[in-house]
C-alpha cells in the first residue's frame, strides 16, 4: 500500500507541474462579494458608528463560530429554514452556517447557564436567498446585533434598542428613516378577533409580512387561495394592517371592543402604550410608528417587533439606484432560549440587527458620486532616496520609524527614482517624504519634504521622529 | 397543492408550539469555541497590536467570503487538501470553505488584474483537522495575514515580512522566540544533490516538515519506507537537515562542493545572503535562524519560507501547559496568482500570517494566573437613582448623556435599590455613577459619586457631560 501511495503521489506531483491556464471560472461565488481597500474603507467607518453606539450603550462583545450542530438551527426560522447552507457530510457531526445571529446567542446563554448579559456580536451571517446584490441583497452578509437578555421591567431594554436604531441611523447620515413598531402580541390578538384559525397564526403571520413588498391584494388572495383563511377572516385583516400612527393609536385599539376583549392584544397594547411613554422621554417618537403591518417572518419573536426602513428621497438621484428597504430590524424573543435549556428555562431577551449591506451600497455610490477621495492606508511618511545606492541607508531609517511607532514606507526598488517616489505619495496621499542624501548623512540630517506644499526642510536625525508626529497629527 | 401545503404548516405549526426540552447535545461543532466577553477583550488587544504593525507597514486591507468556488481551493494545498471544508450540494455551485487567506488572495489579484498590492486580511479560515483545543489548535482559527505583491528588487519586501514578525512577537511579550527560515530553492537543491527524484520533491518535502514535531528516525522512515527513498539518499538528507546558523552557515554552503554546483541551491543561498544582509541593518538577527530542517507543508511556495516558533521558558510554568509552537508562518509564492490568470501571467507575492489562538492560549491563562480584573465594557458612567419613582428622571438623564457621547448604563427596574445599583459599578468597574433625586432635580443638580473613592459632589446638570469626560479621560 505504501509503494502504491508513493506512486500515486509521484503522479499527482507531476502533474501539479503544469501550471497552466486554468480551466475553471474565476469568480466569487454566487450572491458573495471581494470587498477592496476603498470598500474596506467606507465599512470601516460604518462599523466605528455602530460599534460606538453599541460600546455607549455599554455592551460587551461576543463570538461565536461561523456554523452550528444543524439541529441547532432547526426548527427557529419558520418557512425561511429552507435558505440555510449546509455542510457536506465529510464524517462527523451535521453542520450549517449560521442564519442570522440570534439563534447562536441563545445557544451560548443556554450552553453557558448565562441569564443576564448585554452583548453586541458583528459578524457574517449566510442565506441561500435570491441575491440582488445592486440593492445591497447578499448571500453572505454582515449583520450587528445587539440584545439585552434577562428579567426586566416591561420594556425598558425594548425601549433602548428603539433608541440605538435611531441613534445609529442619525449617526450614518443616511437621510430620512422610519422605525416600524407592532407587537406579536397584538399581531396573534388581532388573527384571533378576525377569525383566523390558532393553527394558521404563524403562516398567515408570514403573509402579512410580505405586505410591504406586495400590494394587499396578492397577500390577500395567498390567504385565501394557498393557506385556505376564509375570505371574510381576510378582509377583517385587511382593515386592521393598515392602521398606523402613535400614541393615538394605542389608545384608540385599547378602545376598540373586539380588540380590547382579547387578552393577549390588550397585554400588548399596554406594553406598547408603555414603550411609547418611555421612547417620549428619548424624544425619538417622531421617526416611530406603531404599524399594524410589521408581521417580521421569524418564527422566535415573542412581543415587540420592529423594522427600520429609509425613505425614498426625491430629489437625490443617487439614492434611488440602490433602492429603499429594511437597514434595522428586531424584537423580542422570550421563548427561544427555553429551546436551548434542557429544563426549558426561560431568559426573556430583546435585541436589535443592524443590517450593513444596504447601508453599504448607498455610502459607496454616494462617495462615487461625490469623487472625495478616502485614503486606504495611513502612512505618515515615505522613506526615499534622491541618489543611486542608498538602499541600505533607507532600511536603516524606516527601520528606526517603524520601531519609534511611525507608519512608514518605501519603494522596494534598490535605485528607485525621485520622481517615482514622490508620485507614489501623490497617489496614496502619503503627507510626508523623508529623504535621505550622501550630503544629509555627513551632516546628520534627513531632508523632509512636505507633499502638499512642496516644501523641503532639514530636520537632525535625532528630532525627525518628533517632527512627523507633530505634523502628522491634526 | 396549495392545500396540502397548507396542512402540512399547520400540523407543523402545532408541532412547533410544543416548546418543551430539546433532544440534542447543547455544544458547539467539534474543534470550534465560542468568545465570551473576557475572551473577546484579550482577542481585541492582539488584533490591535498585529493591526497597529500591519498598519505602520502602510498595508491596506481587503476582505473575501468565507467559502469559495470548490475548484478554486483545488490543488493549492498538496497533501493537506483532505482537511478542506465543503458545502453541500444544494443546487447551483460547488463550494468549500476557505482554508487559508493566501488562495482566495491570490484569486482575488487575478480576477482583478491587479498586479501591486500590499495588504492585511484578518479572517477565519477552516481545517477540519485533529483538534488539540487546549494547545490552541481548532478547526476555525483566525489568522491575520500580511503579504506583498508585484515585482521587485530582490528580498526587499522578504525582510519586511520578517520585520513584521518580530515587531509583533516582540511587542505581545510572549517570551523568548525564534524565526527559523529556509528557502523552497535551498532545499530543491538539496534534494537534487542528495539524490531525490524530482518527483518526489514534494512528497519528500512533506516529511521533512515534519521535523519540528517528531525525531528524524521515524522522517527516515516514512521517506524510504513509505515514499520509497534510497536510504542513501534519506541519510545525506538528514546531515542537511541537521544544519542551522546564520551568515556563517550561508557562506559555508556557499562553499559546499555539491551544493554550489546546483543552480537552484546556489540562487536560495545568495538570496539568503541578501535576506541577512538585510535584516542585519533592521537589528533582527538575533532572533532569526537560517535553519535546513524548516520545509513547511503547503505546495505553493517557491522562494524564501518561514516559521516563528515561541521557546519554552523553563521557569515559568504557565507557558508549559499551553505547550510551544508555531505563531506564524509564511514564505514567498510566486506563482499562484499565475495559475488563476487566464494567461498564466505571473504576479510574485510574499508574505506572513500570524496565528493568533496559540497566542490567544498563552495570554488567556497569563491573564487568569495573574489575577488581573480586565473589564468587558467602556461605561463611564451608572444613572443612578436614590428613591423610588425616578425611572422617567433616569431615562431622561441617560437619554442626554447617551446623545452627548457619554458612554452609560441604568438598571432596567423601575424601582432598583441604591446598594444594587453601586454594587453593579464595583462587579463591571463603572468609575463614576450619576444620582438623581428629588431634592437634586428641585436644584438642578446631579450628585456624582466616584466609586473607587465614595465621594460624592452636587454637579450642576449642564456640566455633567463635561465633569465625566474631565473624569474619565485618563
Amino acid at each position: 500500500i505504501a509503494k502504491e501511495v508513493a506512486k500515486l503521489l509521484e503522479m499527482k506531483a507531476q502533474l501539479g507541474g503544469d501550471e497552466g491556464k486554468p480551466k475553471f471560472v474565476l469568480k466569487t461565488p454566487k450572491g458573495t462579494r471581494d470587498y477592496g481597500p476603498k470598500q474596506m474603507a467606507i465599512r470601516e467607518r460604518v462599523f466605528n458608528a455602530i460599534i460606538s453606539c453599541f460600546k455607549r450603550h455599554g455592551a460587551e462583545v461576543i463570538d461565536t463560530p461561523v456554523f452550528e450542530l444543524k439541529e441547532t438551527l432547526t426548527g427557529k426560522y419558520g418557512e425561511d429554514s429552507k435558505l440555510i447552507y449546509d455542510l457536506k457530510d465529510q464524517g462527523g457531526e451535521l453542520l450549517s452556517l449560521r442564519y442570522d445571529l440570534t439563534v447562536p446567542f441563545a445557544r451560548y446563554l443556554a450552553m453557558n447557564k448565562i441569564t443576564n448579559i448585554k452583548r453586541y456580536h458583528i459578524a457574517k451571517v449566510y442565506r441561500r436567498d435570491n441575491p440582488a446584490m445592486t440593492r445591497g441583497r447578499y448571500r453572505e452578509f454582515y449583520q450587528c446585533d445587539f440584545d439585552i437578555a434577562g428579567q426586566f421591567d416591561p420594556m425598558i431594554p425594548d425601549a433602548e434598542c428603539l433608541k440605538i436604531v435611531h441613534e445609529i441611523l442619525s449617526d450614518l447620515q443616511l437621510g430620512d428613516f422610519v422605525v416600524k413598531v407592532n407587537d406579536r402580541r397584538i399581531l396573534d390578538g388581532m388573527f384571533a378577533v378576525c377569525g383566523v384559525p390558532d393553527s394558521k397564526f404563524r403562516t398567515i403571520c408570514s403573509s402579512v409580512d410580505k405586505l410591504d413588498k406586495v400590494p394587499w391584494e396578492e397577500v390577500r388572495s395567498e390567504m385565501v387561495g394557498e393557506k385556505g383563511l376564509s375570505p371574510e377572516a381576510a378582509d377583517r385583516i385587511g382593515e386592521y394592517v393598515q392602521l398606523h400612527g402613535g400614541l393615538d393609536l394605542i389608545e384608540q385599539l385599547l378602545q376598540d371592543p373586539k380588540l380590547s376583549q382579547n387578552k393577549l392584544a390588550k397585554e400588548g397594547l399596554g406594553d406598547m402604550k408603555l414603550l411609547f411613554e418611555y421612547l417620549t422621554l428619548f424624544g425619538i417618537t417622531g421617526k416611530i410608528s406603531f404599524d399594524l403591518s410589521l408581521a417580521r417572518g421569524l418564527d422566535y419573536y415573542t412581543g415587540v417587533i420592529f423594522e427600520a426602513v429609509l425613505l425614498q428621497q426625491e430629489n437625490e438621484h443617487v439614492e434611488e439606484l440602490v433602492g429603499v428597504g429594511s437597514v434595522a430590524g428586531g424584537g423580542r424573543y422570550d421563548g427561544l432560549v427555553g429551546m436551548f435549556d434542557p429544563k426549558g428555562r426561560k431568559v426573556p431577551c430583546v435585541g436589535v440587527s443592524i443590517g450593513i449591506e444596504r447601508i453599504f451600497s448607498i455610502l459607496e455610490q454616494r462617495l462615487e458620486a461625490s469623487e472625495e477621495k478616502i485614503r486606504t492606508t495611513e502612512t505618515q511618511v515615505l522613506v526615499a532616496s534622491a541618489q543611486k545606492k542608498l538602499l541600505e541607508e533607507r532600511l536603516k531609517l524606516i527601520s528606526e520609524l517603524w520601531d519609534a511607532g511611525i507608519k512608514a514606507e518605501m519603494l522596494y526598488k534598490k535605485n528607485p527614482k525621485l520622481l517615482n517616489q514622490l508620485q507614489y505619495c501623490e497617489d496614496t496621499g502619503i503627507p510626508l517624504v523623508a529623504i535621505v542624501g550622501e550630503q544629509e548623512l555627513k551632516d546628520g540630517v534627513v531632508k523632509l519634504r512636505i507633499v502638499a506644499t512642496r516644501e523641503e526642510v532639514s530636520i537632525r536625525r535625532e528630532s525627525l521622529v518628533e517632527e512627523i508626529r507633530t505634523r502628522t497629527s491634526q
